[in-house]
């Protein structure tokens, strides 16, 4: 609107509308500045219930909404799609095609999968970060099971019906569970050539155990759950190869045509743009008050940053830590603009939850640890209710409680198959669309 | 199962798993018939609300059921994921990669649209046939407000809000009514460069009125109700060019980046695996009991056939009568194994239904004729009644009611934009899987 933009109100740039990006925006609502936010994709993602999509139990609209819809009632953000390819520091610009100058820089621009210097992997193993990716995966997971029913080359249909998940943290531990549950239940009597209760679902991890991040005890649970779907769990295992056959895993070939990689995250190029320090995984390491080194009005947030605790233990790339150090940031904006000094940030522990298919999780909340059915509760209301939009959290709940009562998958679509390509499609710049114009 | 390969049963091959190629298969369920049917996507496709899909106010998997789940239960039907290239009739085998043998065999493989020799119009505008064609539709829609709002020429910002849908018929009619209601109510408060209430939406008919299977005063009824929904309807109106800047109708050019194309159907090409004798718009002429000339063994159903009625009008290309074909079929198959004879096919006329936008419709039952409210509440109630399966039809119900209460578009997802190509992931015929895995 044109009379913000002749007010003198600081001009806050966020990048990247997840948990982290959208808190800050949120946090700054009614307060006098002219906040952009900028995302490749039109729609905020409720990233831990996206191997829902992928499994086919919930549609990609029902865990994700677009960003201009969440904030359309706040009147001093811009939600802009477009891809960002840089930051000019020096001018205080973002380069998205066009320029977009800033005052205050927020870089919340989440992570993708690494693969560990095995970047040729990804054509074998993808990853699951976005919903393309997880309808991606649908596709590939559905698809191993229809060509298996039409395969009468034994060996071929076994190679079809293994699944290989490399990585035991929560993505890796829930792919595998609803996989398992996805062939031994909903899809048990569809076919007529092959039984999907034959499918073998390996979870490889390289540690000793599964959800590290929880109790021993814990772990144990989750791996006993996993073992009970049918998930057979190869612990202390490195995987040395992925191909179009399958996966070399201490020293021994997995025939599989589906293989999913959640093994490891690499934060987006953001700290490149700034020329910043980070840590291996691409973090950018940031200051107590979550700015960037030597540029005191940049901030970094989520998992572009390596946020560290108060005893120096490093912060996780989960939704809470994001959406705290956003609500962080907008305090600390708001702060600095009345000419008041913040404390450092500080993470509030509210618990951890991770969920092993129908009915198990684990919760871990300070010293309380709970597994099972309860646990399993615990993490459906907290997932429903972080959910962002009333419809988005009752259709969710519908979904479930339909597919606890009959084991059937609502959303098991192959779709893409005869898809056009898509390049034209892109978020193009300025220039870009004036020159077609021309 | 190889109880059934073994016994004498007759095999019976369908291709096509919509309204036609379903009501066959259930109308043979429980009788001594071994049914393989064969579509190249794995769902079932509701095609009357396809247009919900395209306009974000509905999901893909609402209006979408896996075939093989649809007749997990009927254990004489063995549902294939295969792309039919062409039919062997000297030897009586479907192709499909490999050879699938039949003793019946019936076509219900649709229409895709049609160009009317324009080929090259397809890339600017683009119809609305399958899944894949809704979720392109809608990211082009929706891009299309994205890229105004971040437009500074306000010619190219008018090009970009500018919406042609080209064809009368009731997509065309559903189309534009639906993009109006986005644009108008939707997104009105969405944006802040833009106002999407300022977008135009323009269709275009050739014939001097819109829906012209409808009576003349339901056709106007239906025209005022898109101009009061802001649809400019340009009848009486043929188009000359489709281009990326726009079209030219009726001498005029209408700058429009997005173009949408409802004006005409081909049937798919199963005359030709045939050669049989097919109508202008590739449908096979087919006898009174629907079987192929030349070839008894064979029926043609659905958008693939030309049939007629009793006073020799030809059949439209609706639901009910590919269902009510599908269903004759069946029964003259059961007819045939016991040496009976069945009368020839007769069209069961209902009713005709056509929808604009929110709360707008029409009816038509023999001479009943109806207009607004009240026909859209039957229009709604018929469309929920005969989606496929009971979630569905209560989701569906339940997104509209959220839409009827909020004016929101539950789906508005721009998904597809960093996708990558698919061409590895179309369904292999068994050949080509061996070699790769030899």
């Amino acid at each position: 609107m044109s009379d913000m933009q002749t007010q003198s109100r600081p001009r806050v740039v966020i990048v990247g509308g997840g948990f982290g990006g959208l808190s800050v925006a949120k946090g700054l609502a009614g307060q006098p500045f002219d906040i952009t936010l900028i995302d490749r994709n039109n729609h905020h993602l409720f990233q831990p219930l996206l191997y829902q999509v992928a499994t086919a139990g919930l549609s990609p609209a029902d865990i994700a909404s677009p960003i201009r819809g969440i904030l359309r009632e706040q009147k001093n953000v811009r939600v802009m799609l477009a891809d960002v390819s840089g930051v000019d520091v020096a001018r205080k610009e973002v380069i998205a095609g066009y320029r977009v100058p800033y005052d205050y820089l927020v870089l919340a621009t989440g992570a993708r999968h690494s693969y560990f210097g095995h970047d040729n992997w990804a054509t074998f193993a993808p990853g699951l970060k976005t919903i393309d990716d997880a309808t991606y995966l649908r596709r590939r997971i559905l698809l191993a099971f229809e060509r298996a029913e039409n395969e009468s080359d034994a060996e071929e249909r076994k190679r079809l019906l293994t699944f290989v998940v490399i990585g035991g943290g929560p993505t890796g531990v829930e792919m595998a569970g609803a996989i398992a549950e996805l062939a031994k239940r909903a899809l048990a009597s569809d076919f007529r050539s092959i039984d999907p209760r034959c499918a073998r679902i390996i979870l490889i991890e390289a540690a000793p155990r599964v959800l590290t991040s929880f109790t021993e005890r814990l772990s144990e649970a989750a791996r006993r759950s996993l073992e009970q779907l049918g998930v057979m769990v190869r612990l202390g295992t490195a995987v040395s190869e992925c191909s179009c056959e399958g996966v070399r895993a201490g020293g021994e070939f997995i025939p599989a045509r589906t293989i999913i990689w959640a093994a490891g995250v690499m934060a987006s190029p953001a700290g490149r743009w700034l020329g910043a320090e980070t840590d291996r995984a691409g973090r950018v390491k940031v200051r107590a008050d979550l700015s960037v080194p030597g540029h005191p009005d940049t901030f970094a947030i989520g998992d572009t940053a390596a946020a560290v605790d108060a005893d120096g233990t490093p912060l996780p790339g989960i939704a809470p830590v994001a959406k705290q150090e956003g609500q962080y940031v907008a305090g600390a904006l708001i702060a600095r603009s009345r000419g008041q000094t913040v404390a450092a940030f500080r993470y509030r522990d509210f618990g951890s939850l991770a969920t092993v298919g129908r009915k198990r999780a684990i919760v871990q909340i300070g010293r309380l640890q709970l597994s099972g059915f309860v646990a399993w509760l615990l993490w459906s209301l907290a997932h429903i209710y972080f959910l962002i939009g009333f419809r988005n959290r009752f259709v969710v709940a519908l979904n479930w409680a339909w597919g606890y009562i009959t084991f059937r998958r609502g959303s098991r679509l192959i779709t893409g198959l005869y898809a056009r390509p898509m390049e034209d499609m892109r978020p193009a710049s300025r220039s870009e669309l004036h020159s077609k114009a021309g």
